[in-house]
């Protein structure tokens, strides 16, 4: 054969993406939000697409793991996890990513967040080369189209006043009423049938009525909360108790492993995690002490797509469910989510995804959800195409930014609105 | 791309292949075993090749699937593992396998010990239509060569009087100083440095001299014993106790996961299995117990070179290690295994192969050990070729078999020789 699959050139952009000012319980999301996109060109011309959080621990280790792709054929892509490539110790000092969000921050996790793109980006150049779908070259798809969740959040009408963002369409969302009204435009929009409130933003009282609400108003569907682990053991065994009926599962009601192994030893209710199992080293732990039902999988945190292939495996044999996790994420990453998805079998709960909130894509053609499902694409790769002059433009946003908005910091992005927020203590109730 | 990868036919060869009068701890290899060699054929006239276990109840799985597979992509492989492939309940309803060499029997084991040849050759017929070495299906290779340890077995110097058979100039071994001899041989054939011997055969004492003598011929070199579960937990912590300083690991010195568990508590020395995980499903107790140190791999049971990438990446998790075990086989099966095992990085330990032992072969071009390794393949697919000439002969040697050879049975093959004999009770010793 003649194809010369040798990687010429890599790519990195930094940009910075719309987010509307959804509520956690460390606080609120910037008006913009960091991601790298990744572009691996072989000598054929063909480019791949990769995406991965793009704060600036991450673009830090993306430049030389770029340098060492370049050379490189994009089927070795094993060995780029065996490359030593060294993590700065003040960048996961800190021990946790975004206040706790998304779980530990070690080292390798680090290194496994940006190698995914990597390994996608090689992915989605592959299949291009060949003319297979990214599924093809994971052993093929068992399903022909991947089922999501409506991501509900209490949210603002709008960013604190002064602060630069782009406006949306979706109202606030600060009360039972509120968050039924977003999940009934999720559904009119969307055509989701399940939904998932992010929690730990009010009391728990408050919370539980909006389950309440949404049982109501779509009796049938499937319902979760996910408060981020502010609940204490207590709390959380509490509102186990009182929405046990009504919930498809409860995600991180209590931080860390012990915790949350307290609370399902206590409940029936199934604890899904994407906190406290989010590298392949905590995984013992919590599945021999029966802390968790559901693994999240992050296919960013977790190396990619053949490494959610293996946690599923792992999942799998320990009689542990599981489906994906969802951080602010553009189309490329939503297709490699898909085509994972799309290949593990008993993937038995519609995954989460942020993209409905994601006013802005780089994609020439966005993704689109029907009946809160993502069709399967058979065109060679990912099945997206890149839109050079939105990459240029949300590169320049990123260019232009003073260094505020380029490490994602919500608790920063709450103290706008009220000056006197501090990261909460956990448990927050 | 005009590309067709669809499958149109796919054939199954039932083989005879010799092998000589190796003894396990059930009796003696039969003169000639029988292998199933899957071709699956695309559109284009490529022609993927996978083997597997050829007993009767193999094949009967193996045509239904064949049948479906016919129509297919060759890409659409994790569908296989769906598919609703009836297996008759009595082909199972003994439990174990070969009695238990082959550890549980399963309808699922059964079937994926059959889907591992059509994956098996899916990959390799991929492989040869986009010009890309399974390795590289597999994400790469992370070695260029991958290492084997001889495998010793006492042996006669030939098949029982009056049974056909063929010669073999390998001799008899049948005390410490024939299995020395046997390793030297291996040593200057093949270059192995690592050396394991298939114990069970005779009361400990003598094995534990075998060993020893091992040591002291092989300075250095790591050994290690595999008495097939043919020990009670007591005598393999004598076992241990005696050869602890000498052995790599001890793989499978009492039967199952309890009393492997038991041994594991009470000894330093690394327990290996291929009895007592070979399936998914036996993973969780096992490691939950501590039963286990190392996993030997068989992609046969385990359902083909991705599972065992899924296996390998479990016991990563749980800190077990990984190598690969070894039944009988042939160049298709070692190319596979090769081609696996450079795709897992933290593959710690030399893999079996029985390689050696078999003088006939279907490949045009055996497979050659050069310092213990197999040589990684570039070459599109698994890099080998089928004979058919000779592949029609070991056939012929199957189709005209009265149905004697056609199930493994070493019981069977031992009653030739010793018509008293009757399968071991175990614990044996």
């Amino acid at each position: 054969m003649t194809r010369d699959l040798t990687v010429t050139e890599v790519r990195l952009t930094p940009i910075l993406v719309a987010d509307p000012p959804l509520l956690n319980t460390q606080g609120v999301h910037q008006p913009y939000t960091p991601r790298l996109i990744v572009e691996v060109v072989t000598a054929d011309g063909v480019t791949g697409l990769g995406e991965t959080y793009g704060d600036t621990k991450y673009l830090e280790l993306a430049r030389p793991l770029a340098d060492r792709l370049t050379g490189r054929q994009i089927t070795d892509v094993n060995a780029l996890f065996g490359l030593d490539i060294a993590v700065d110790p003040a960048r996961v000092d800190s021990s946790v990513d975004v206040g706790g969000l998304r779980g530990v921050l070690s080292a390798d996790k680090l290194r496994l967040s940006v190698l995914s793109a990597f390994e996608v980006a090689c992915l989605d150049a592959l299949g291009k080369a060949l003319g297979l779908p990214v599924h093809a070259l994971l052993g093929g798809k068992v399903r022909d189209s991947v089922e999501y969740s409506a991501y509900l959040f209490y949210k603002w009408a709008g960013h604190p006043k002064g602060v630069a963002g782009e406006k949306d369409d979706w109202g606030a969302a600060l009360d039972p009423a509120g968050v039924v009204e977003q999940a009934r435009r999720f559904k009119e929009r969307h055509g989701f049938t399940s939904f998932k409130l992010k929690g730990g933003v009010f009391p728990p009282e408050q919370e539980i009525a909006a389950v309440r609400a949404l049982a109501d108003a779509f009796p049938g569907h499937p319902l979760r909360l996910d408060p981020n682990g502010a609940w204490s053991v207590e709390t959380s065994l509490r509102v186990a108790a009182e929405l046990g009926g009504l919930l498809e599962y409860l995600e991180d009601p209590a931080l860390g492993t012990p915790a949350m192994a307290e609370v399902a030893a206590r409940t029936d209710v199934p604890l899904a995690t994407n906190m406290c199992v989010t590298t392949f080293a905590e995984i013992e732990e919590a599945f021999t002490r029966g802390a968790v039902q559901v693994v999240l999988s992050d296919h960013h945190y977790w190396g990619g797509l053949r490494n959610t292939q293996r946690l599923a495996a792992i999942c799998h044999a320990f009689g542990v469910g599981v489906s994906m996790h969802s951080n602010t994420h553009l189309g490329i990453s939503l297709a490699a989510m898909t085509h994972v998805a799309a290949t593990v079998a008993d993937l038995d709960h519609a995954c989460d995804s942020h993209y409905p909130w994601q006013s802005e894509d780089v994609l020439a053609e966005r993704l689109t959800f029907t009946g809160g499902r993502i069709a399967v694409s058979d065109a060679p790769g990912l099945g997206v195409e890149l839109d050079r002059d939105e990459l240029a433009r949300l590169h320049r946003r990123w260019t232009e930014d003073d260094g505020a908005l380029r490490d994602r910091d919500d608790a920063a992005a709450m103290r706008v609105a009220e000056p006197d927020w501090v990261t909460p203590t956990m448990p927050r109730w």
